[in-house]
């Protein structure tokens, strides 16, 4: 039996050719695909499936199962700058789904369709013998040209981050356990931002013709940051006292200052982490108000090829594999 | 824990109710949705999930894996009228999946894409502890309006179904064992029609503007035919002596008659059934001879609501739930 390659392998060897007469996939590295349908707008398309026991805990309220599946779709049609169309969903139900599960699980699908726009246009329902997976592809739309995509960082374009970055990560460390010393309010707060990430469509669509390049972060903010450096052919320098932190995660820190390097490397935030050239910062600003969404300036673009993390006293932090920062 | 509704109540209770605002959702009662995205064209897009022993059997070639996920998907978008353009993929892999399994499925898929002018565009690849499952999201193009959907058959239309009729559900039987006395040839040919299914897109496409309905046969003549009679709101009429055999079932159907039924009833042929005004059925054959696939009459549209099956000898075949014809 030939060794089974891990997901990177698996798309650079297998998947990627397969991609390679389609300019749209943008050769499977964005956080969607980008179909040229018309002559005034692009199509943006993304598909995330969601495996039981893997992204989400087995035994999760089907509410959280719904807001995140359907969210995380969402997201990467924020980063990409498109507004929401229509989703399609293929739901493998094992045999322990009820009518109560299937009904709380579609309230929530409802309430998310109103307060994101968008609708339900088709799907497939199967059963399985494995774990529950939801399966959603999210279609939305963008004037012809204005997608933003990982590519097109320049030297000088000054990085931006929405929201807070690191409770999801705080929160699900608190699911798990991993944090007995957590405040009530600290453990409601970072849990919700874990279970219902916030989708940030609106900030997206006002960067369009803005941003220079823009991702959102699932991966963790150093892993996301690498993928625009890498798409983009150029390097970061990021301030760790610049990067937004809530209030609980804060107090989290200040007990044990290890905590700092979730707000760095823990992914499932769902904010977006954008480039903008150094004469457009305004711009974005104003975008991001007009959006309702704080955004954070946090470094810049370099020359060099890598990217250096500056410590609160501005000596550079060591980043090992995938992100992970050593303090 | 309440009771787990059926695929049917599943779709019309909690499904259906997220789609209403979608008019391109068609009620999820199609084969595929169409959105309006551009004054000049219509997008189609389809999902259909395939589950390893629930859709296909357990340890099934990877090849033939490959080629029904796509195809049937593409199958959908032939049925609707519309012109391949991508598709998206999510695998769920069990971990006994390795590198030559993989191969072997985008070897297939390689050769499929060429086949039928398409790219993959994106996706998603996650690990599960369950079956292999193979999400499909397939999107077409046609021009506006021109879609074919399961509504729009009038009274006086004239039935047609392109290919032969049965052939898959026959090879698998012959795969199941439950025809021991199948020659060598018979066998090959049929598991070949189970296994890798024709979508007929150029057959659907020439059919734009002619067809007033149409359908891809997945869960069998008779019942995919009630899907363009309840969506029409219409009844109809076909003649068994004239729905096309394939020479290997014909033979079958010599030894024992019964098999006539699973020309009826079977599903899996992804051959197309649709319904012809009386007087285009000179252009219907007209773009069928161009698409270069054999099509047959096989009855016409009525204004009584039932399906009337008529034997040989013209005596109304009395129809079971689902299709199931008794002789």
């Amino acid at each position: 039996m030939a060794e089974r390659p891990g997901e990177f392998a698996l798309i650079e060897q297998f998947l990627k050719p397969l991609a390679k007469t389609c300019p749209g996939a943008l050769s499977l590295a964005d956080d969607a695909a980008v179909l040229q349908t018309s002559p005034d707008q692009d199509l943006v398309v993304t598909k995330d499936a969601l495996v039981a026991g893997v992204h989400f805990l087995e035994r999760e309220d089907p509410g959280v199962v719904a807001a995140r599946a359907l969210r995380v779709n969402l997201s990467d049609l924020a980063a990409m700058g498109a507004s929401p169309k229509a989703y399609f969903m293929a739901l493998a139900l094992p045999q322990a789904i009820d009518a109560d599960w299937l009904a709380a699980f579609t309230a929530q699908l409802a309430s998310d369709q109103d307060t994101y726009d968008i609708a339900l246009a088709g799907g497939d329902t199967v059963a399985t013998p494995g774990p529950l997976i939801v399966s959603i592809t999210a279609v939305g739309t963008v004037p012809t040209g204005q997608a933003l995509t990982r590519k097109g960082a320049n030297v000088g374009d000054r990085l931006f981050v929405s929201g807070m970055i690191g409770d999801a990560g705080y929160g699900l460390a608190i699911l798990k356990g991993e944090v007995p010393d957590a405040t009530e309010a600290q453990a409601r707060a970072a849990i919700a931002r874990h279970r219902y990430p916030e989708p940030r469509l609106a900030l997206g669509e006002g960067l369009r013709g803005v941003a220079s390049a823009a991702v959102d972060i699932s991966d963790g903010l150093i892993a996301d940051l690498h993928h625009i450096c890498a798409s983009s052919g150029v390097g970061a320098e990021i301030r760790t006292a610049t990067i937004p932190t809530s209030a609980a995660l804060l107090a989290q820190i200040d007990v044990d200052p290890a905590w700092r390097m979730t707000a760095l490397s823990a992914g499932d935030d769902y904010e977006l982490l954008f480039a903008v050239p150094p004469g457009r910062t305004t711009e974005a600003t104003a975008a991001a108000s007009i959006a309702g969404v704080e955004v954070t300036e946090i470094g810049m673009i370099t020359e060099s090829k890598d990217i250096v993390v500056l410590s609160p006293e501005n000596e550079p932090l060591p980043i090992g594999k995938g992100g992970y920062v050593h303090f």
